[in-house]
């Protein structure tokens, strides 16, 4: 119960004391003390690892990606045991909450990222980075296939190939298009620096097309027609973003485009930013129409052509209309990328959209190796799966019921390892399982509770419905890196002194602490030097304030000094100057 | 004579306080008062004017290109009397001096840019801008066509014709390669912002190349072997820059790469930075070496394939030898753009290499046409082609003879019409032409002096050999714009009250003074701090405090407030945290 009484203190002063909650997000640099903690196999022997330019001792561990993730993990190792080896098509990790601001030069793209070599050069452990990108996962024979794509005539050996002890996919996703016709050719995504470029030169592209001479109000109109699909937060973000810039610094250098100019966000829900609380989407949208943005909710697209955008309602009998455009970004959500798909075929999860792991991070089938961040979810257990080792662990005289006695010494362990008891009883107001019991089992005296295994079953039958899979945010992806880093970081410490809970369907306790998410509140910009948050505790701020909150947390949040002076030095800039509007 | 003394005066002044020069290099911010103006015809009447967009009395001026030329004549337009309209591919106007510290991060491209509907947003005069470029100038219609490269699909107006009553060229030069095979295809070039930023990319790139697995040494060696063609100061520059970047940045990320780069700089002639003062050249000379630049003169590159570079030996009996590279920046020299070299064979100047003018800036054959920049070269009038006419103005009475009084009548005219012959004078130690006369015509008493046709002739005959072109410089193209625009901005005046010379082939005077180059002074940065500069009256300093001027004059001559802020504070992020080498 233990556990229980922190969290509801700490629950308590948050909601008595909002500043406090303040000072916390902002004074929160890293991911953030994590108290769960994760198992892990240690089996995996050195296969083909090249003795000549590694200690043949140490185990190699690869590491794909270099985003949220894989750069967490990355930061967070510090056991020297190991040989770690990342490949990554990008040779630096991009801090990507602040790209809708790169899309319209708030911030430099430059600004907001930083070599890998340099975030793990001082480091105690082996960290060597290739700049590649893998094609294809080995599992059965420990290697990956990678493809370096930079230039070059080193053709004949461009395909390398890695031997892996350890495998850590942190891959991310990709845009997801749902294959709609047209979206791939005529729209712009927001997942990489080099995609807000080209947002920052089209947009700009498209105000000087529109000041070509000979051009009629109604093409200058549809070239102004900025569209973004998705509402969001990095959909909402970037249409304030943009609405921003537009009137704030473009208007004054292309005057006449001040009336042809229209944002409009298309939602296929009834509302935005629908992740967050219902204070924040009112806000949002009274916000948007004040300041003339569009905004198409319920409208699905259909089909996107070279000049047109073809959508449909939901509601209404599915009414079809299309409109002109001049840009188009898509926003909407993430997809798997097709090297996972191949993955996930050999390894028997096919039939899944993406690729599991159990709460310890490792990929479902494959002892070895582990995912994070976007690429995977975590398929969590449920309780009714495992409901009758629960009772036989946990009836230990075998008597074929359980008595309060024996209840309370696997309670913990239940709550640990299946989570969602522990947020079961948090929503239904209820200090223990305890109460549970005798919720379920009428007015029976608290000391004399016996219950058996239908009468377990159905107490704890609702248990399940808590589940939910984790939000593919960057928050999520650092997490589970530093979560991953630190079971590393203990491997043997905790071969031996295990930490986990009692392995219900086996002998002993597992190594580690299951992952556990820790939110800490999420922010939705909406431009005007406004801003929406979301802090935990329900607690929601919406301002000038948040936006000062934001500021902060996201300056303290950048991965190295010299980023964070950089993206301080820009909004400075951008306070002083504006933001240019040179069409490179 | 008032002139030469002020000259005199001046460069006295000048060479016994060195440091004043200094501070006089320091506070020049502009191209820096000119005291030579220019004649321009104004008989220009109002061709297809679009009635609703512009005041039909105002006289449309049509200026090509966005560079130093046509920005510091956009800068110093003030007549109000004007319709300026500007069309260029680039909507903004970038500081090339700063190119090469852009290759190597030193100082981020957008620093140096600034959208030209800023520098002209707040002027009296109208001026509009579209992104285009003009592919065609009918100068007997005073028509130019321009197409858009814009994406979008407004196809069928792509085409863009423009009318004018003036029209400015000041679409700067292409580079020249000479038609060496392969060079176009697998070299960089140094002139625009996209090159640098592809030049920094690429730079990074083969780093990540050369750190791939199972590479042989000899490979890695060939990644990292950059090779710069040119020993002008882009190049010189360029190589330091490349040079610092990797032994004080990526040598730290690199390590290995330490052994393997190579920088060459390859040069035809016998010695680089050879338009500088000799002192200089040596210690460019002396300090590559310091370094490790491997320098390599007297060589002429025959052939670049995808892999190799081929040179011949401009001596020693033209041997060839060829050597594989990584990467190949090449910075010879410039060329005429191909759509001035049309416009030269409808003009009848097919037969020149590069755009002819006259001393007022117009093109010879075009009065309403004027070039500037690197465009265009002006072609000085020969005395000797006048000498006949300049007698016959200065001999008022007829007499066939030239008397001392006939003559101080006519002198400041023909110095400032043919400036070679003040240049003929300062470099012979003459005080005036009458001294001239009294060297050529022996011991004469100088009051009695009168000279006949042949013996005016024989006295200037050598003067000619002083005439020199302007170098291709930005400090030429800017002094010539502010030129240009000074003669805008008088145009009427002028008109009513001549100030040029005396007219010796007409009647009347030049309603302009002739344009006249004023050297400032030019640098060549070598690297770690270290950068020579070569100031009027043979003034030269190398080292570290030249470094500091450099800096000085380079930040005070930027054309913003906003791109001073910028490159001074990325020169700041450079000395804190190095420059960045992520692959963006």
């Amino acid at each position: 119960m233990r556990k229980m009484t922190v969290f509801q203190r700490f629950s308590r002063t948050f909601r008595d004391n909002p500043s406090l909650g303040k000072m916390l997000i902002v004074f929160t640099v890293s991911g953030g003390g994590l108290v769960a903690y994760s198992e892990a196999k240690a089996d995996g022997g050195i296969h083909a690892v090249n003795p000549s330019e590694v200690d043949v001792k140490k185990k190699r561990v690869v590491v794909l990606g270099t985003g949220w993730a894989g750069t967490s993990f990355l930061k967070n190792l510090s056991n020297s045991s190991y040989d770690v080896q990342v490949i990554s098509p990008r040779n630096f990790f991009a801090f990507t909450p602040l790209l809708p601001s790169v899309t319209c030069g708030t911030v430099e793209p430059r600004s907001i990222v930083e070599p890998i070599r340099n975030i793990v050069r001082k480091k105690n452990v082996d960290v060597h980075y290739w700049e590649a990108e893998c094609f294809n996962i080995d599992a059965a024979n420990k290697k990956v296939y990678c493809r370096s794509h930079l230039g070059g005539d080193v053709n004949s050996k461009e395909e390398i190939i890695v031997d892996y002890d350890y495998l850590v996919i942190s891959v991310g996703a990709r845009s997801n298009t749902f294959n709609i016709p047209g979206v791939a050719e005529n729209c712009h995504f927001l997942k990489e620096i080099e995609d807000a470029q080209k947002i920052r030169r089209t947009i700009v592209d498209c105000f000087e097309r529109a000041s070509l001479p000979n051009l009629s109000d109604e093409e200058r109109k549809k070239i102004l027609h900025f569209v973004v699909v998705g509402g969001g937060p990095t959909g909402v973000e970037f249409a304030a973003e943009l609405h921003d810039y537009v009137t704030e610094d473009l208007v004054k250098l292309y005057p006449k485009a001040k009336e042809a100019v229209k944002i409009t966000l298309l939602e296929a829900t009834d509302h935005i930013l629908n992740m967050f609380d219902k204070r924040i989407t009112a806000f949002a949208e009274e916000k948007f129409q004040r300041d003339g943005i569009n905004l198409k909710t319920g409208a699905m697209v259909v089909n996107i052509s070279d000049k047109e955008i073809t959508t449909k309602e939901v509601k209404n009998g599915g009414a079809v209309s299309t409109m002109p455009y001049g840009m188009v970004v898509w926003s909407t959500g993430i997809g798997t990328r097709p090297v996972i798909m191949d993955f996930m075929k050999h390894i028997g999860q096919g039939n899944r959209r993406v690729l599991a792991t159990d709460e310890w991070l490792r990929v479902e089938g494959c002892d070895s190796i582990y995912a994070l961040g976007d690429c995977a979810t975590i398929n969590q257990r449920k309780v009714m799966e495992d409901i009758w080792a629960i009772f036989r662990k946990a009836d230990k005289d075998n008597s074929g019921t359980l008595t309060v006695k024996e209840f309370q010494e696997v309670l913990s362990d239940i709550c640990e390892r299946y989570p969602q008891v522990g947020l079961y009883l948090k929503s239904r107001q209820m200090k223990s399982l305890v109460d549970l019991l005798k919720d379920s089992s009428g007015d029976a005296v608290k000391e004399s509770i016996e219950v058996n295994l239908e009468e377990f079953k159905l107490a704890l039958s609702q248990v399940d419905s808590q589940m939910k899979n984790l939000p593919a945010t960057a928050q999520v992806a650092a997490q589970q890196g530093s979560y991953l880093a630190d079971c590393f970081n203990r491997m043997e410490k905790c071969e031996n002194n295990p930490e986990g809970p009692l392995r219900f369907r086996g002998e002993g306790r597992h190594r580690f602490r299951p992952f556990r998410y820790k939110h800490l509140g999420q922010f939705a910009p909406l431009g005007g030097e406004q801003t929406a948050a979301q802090l935990p505790g329900d607690w929601v701020s919406i301002g000038r304030s948040s936006q000062w909150l934001w500021y902060s947390v996201y300056a303290s949040k950048l991965v190295s000094w010299r980023t964070r002076a950089l993206v301080i030095s820009d909004w400075g800039r951008r306070f002083i100057f504006g933001r240019d509007s040179s069409g490179i």
